[in-house]
């Protein structure tokens, strides 16, 4: 999507020197646009542990791309196999929600598998990571057809009304590489003329939605609100959402779905107030191993200060006074029972494992 | 209740000085203690309007005061009556939605009709002022008595285990003039010995729970931990919530409960995981007149840049894109449906009109 009424990916390789990795600095938006170039494991693996790149698919490509920069600095064939293997470990502890980084380097180590030769290896890695990259595009892509379906139908109910969606976090092509999940059925439907609004949770403590998706939108054109994310369940009462789409970071076999700390309330609301609430999440976001979303999932718990100070063009203010304890829990699990839909590449299907193996059948 | 070890109430007269009224400032709270005199019928409607000021039996007692003021200055017995009708009718507009306000204004009104005299005026406006000071207190107090028991209660189940109490904003002794009113039945478990730990949501944008109610629990030593407004419905998830308190700013006579925006959803994930939810309130902020909050309730917009930036220790930051629109609805209504009860000085009733009525016949 466009920044400055440019295109750009979140991530790609520099084509004249491919051991050369860039993506956007995300801590820096939506007030300073700034590239950063990775070059090497250590700086991929960084790069997602500081949340300079963040969200699930994004974090997965990362990942596959940090894989290849670690075997493109190896200069032997000695222990190559060992090597990838403690590398994909290692990468695999960078954050624990998100399936998707652990998809990304299971996808790269099996493409891996006793490979001979460095330089064959970084090849396939190489290879690999691009076409994971490719694949959130393609995914991404369907994701808001099949999503853009949903909103024609509400603005067709509505006779050309505008359409009130409400998203929580980022789950926009920040969090991805382009299009977004959640928000790839917004841009589809604005890019179609489709009069849409969106309310944009701020999301705390990161404030992810007021800071990434409404830079997003801002660039895109698209009408939107950002508001407290105390907010969404009064807009509900009152009529003003028509639906609530989020992203996951991982999502059950049952469809629990697990996103952002706060998404589980406005799924509450949506519930109480008859808006859908849809989650819009790529395959490679399903964790199939699991059941239960509320036992199975690790939430991450991330530093207190996150809370604590909130930083913002200014600099960093603190909102706690000083000696009081916190706690910063990164995301919550919303039960299958709240979901309306999962709106995913090949369609939208029931939050329940019956619909949801229906559409991804163990091939 | 205590700041820095000595007790104080958040309003006073100066005892040598009765012209003058004291309050604490709340904007400047807990990073400065500061005392702000006001001297006039205006300085009191600013003290409100700019939140100086906050908390609806504050607000209350406040505006109280602030009419006292403007008797106090005026210099002669012309119009009398009409200035105070005037000044009466003025003092309600300062803010919306906590009926508190009104009630106050009116029992000032109601004790000063036909009043002959500026100097009968003063006295009176000074004495009624006062009375309704001291029934806060007193009604916070009790609420306190009536708010424990639940407490107790819970604490006895869990064999004496830590009882976990959420609570949202700041119904605390800063909000009211002593004790406060979810937090009056916290303070009066813990100077009793029992286990508690509150969790505290910020409460954006004005953060009064990270910075008003944090702050409280710090000086009575009271432990608690502050959490982003997102996490609560988390928590409940995770057995971590024994019980919600919260304030109101209005209730109506069908015990649907107005509050800081974000009640709501809070409610509905008491409600989701079995969780009682409380709102404790004197009877000065139940709105006998009305019975559907949804429809009735008129719901505070404040200035967009308090959800823009982030005021803290530090200066100020800047969290939204310029250009992005915002919305910043003050206060939320939760239907009585999901309300587990009303904690009030007459004791604790179901949220319904017969309860409530039973405890506040029209005498």
């Amino acid at each position: 999507m466009r920044i400055n009424g440019q295109k750009f990916h979140t991530i790609w390789a520099d084509n004249n020197k491919p051991e050369t990795v860039m993506v956007i600095d995300q801590n820096k938006l939506p007030f300073d646009f700034s590239i950063t170039k990775l070059e090497t494991f250590n700086d991929a693996f960084e790069a997602i542990k500081t949340m300079l790149v963040r969200g699930a698919p994004l974090i997965g490509v990362t990942a596959a791309y940090g894989l290849y920069l670690a075997i493109n600095a190896k200069n032997n064939d000695d222990g190559l196999n060992e090597f990838i293997a403690e590398k994909c470990d290692l990468m695999k502890t960078a954050r624990p929600t998100a399936v998707n980084l652990a998809f990304a380097v299971d996808a790269m180590f099996n493409a891996l598998s006793d490979v001979q030769s460095v330089d064959i290896a970084r090849k396939i890695a190489f290879e690999k990571a691009s076409v994971l990259k490719q694949t959130e595009i393609d995914f991404c892509d369907k994701i808001g057809d099949h999503g853009l379906a949903l909103i024609e139908a509400i603005s067709k109910k509505k006779n050309g009304e505008c359409v009130n969606i409400l998203t929580h976090c980022n789950a926009g092509w920040l969090a991805c590489i382009d299009w977004g999940t959640a928000t790839a059925p917004i841009y589809k439907a604005h890019q179609k003329g489709i009069n849409v609004h969106v309310w944009v949770d701020e999301t705390r403590p990161r404030n992810q939605g007021s800071k990434l998706t409404a830079f997003e939108l801002l660039q895109e054109g698209v009408p939107h609100t950002v508001i407290a994310d105390n907010t969404g369940g009064h807009l509900m009462q009152h009529g003003l959402v028509d639906l609530v789409i989020v992203g996951s970071d991982r999502t059950t076999r049952t469809g629990d779905v697990c996103n952002k700390i706060g998404t589980y309330l406005k799924a509450l609301a949506a519930h109480d107030n008859n808006v859908p609430f849809y989650a819009a999440l790529p395959s490679s976001s399903i964790d199939f191993s699991i059941s239960n979303g509320l036992n199975e999932i690790p939430i991450e718990e991330r530093h207190p200060d996150e809370v604590k100070y909130i930083e913002g063009k200014g600099g960093k203010v603190q909102v706690c006074p000083d000696g009081s304890p916190i706690a910063n829990y990164g995301f919550d699990v919303t039960p299958a029972r709240l979901v309306s839909g999962l709106i995913t590449e090949r369609g939208i299907c029931a939050a329940n494992e019956k619909s949801i193996l229906d559409l991804f059948p163990f091939d």
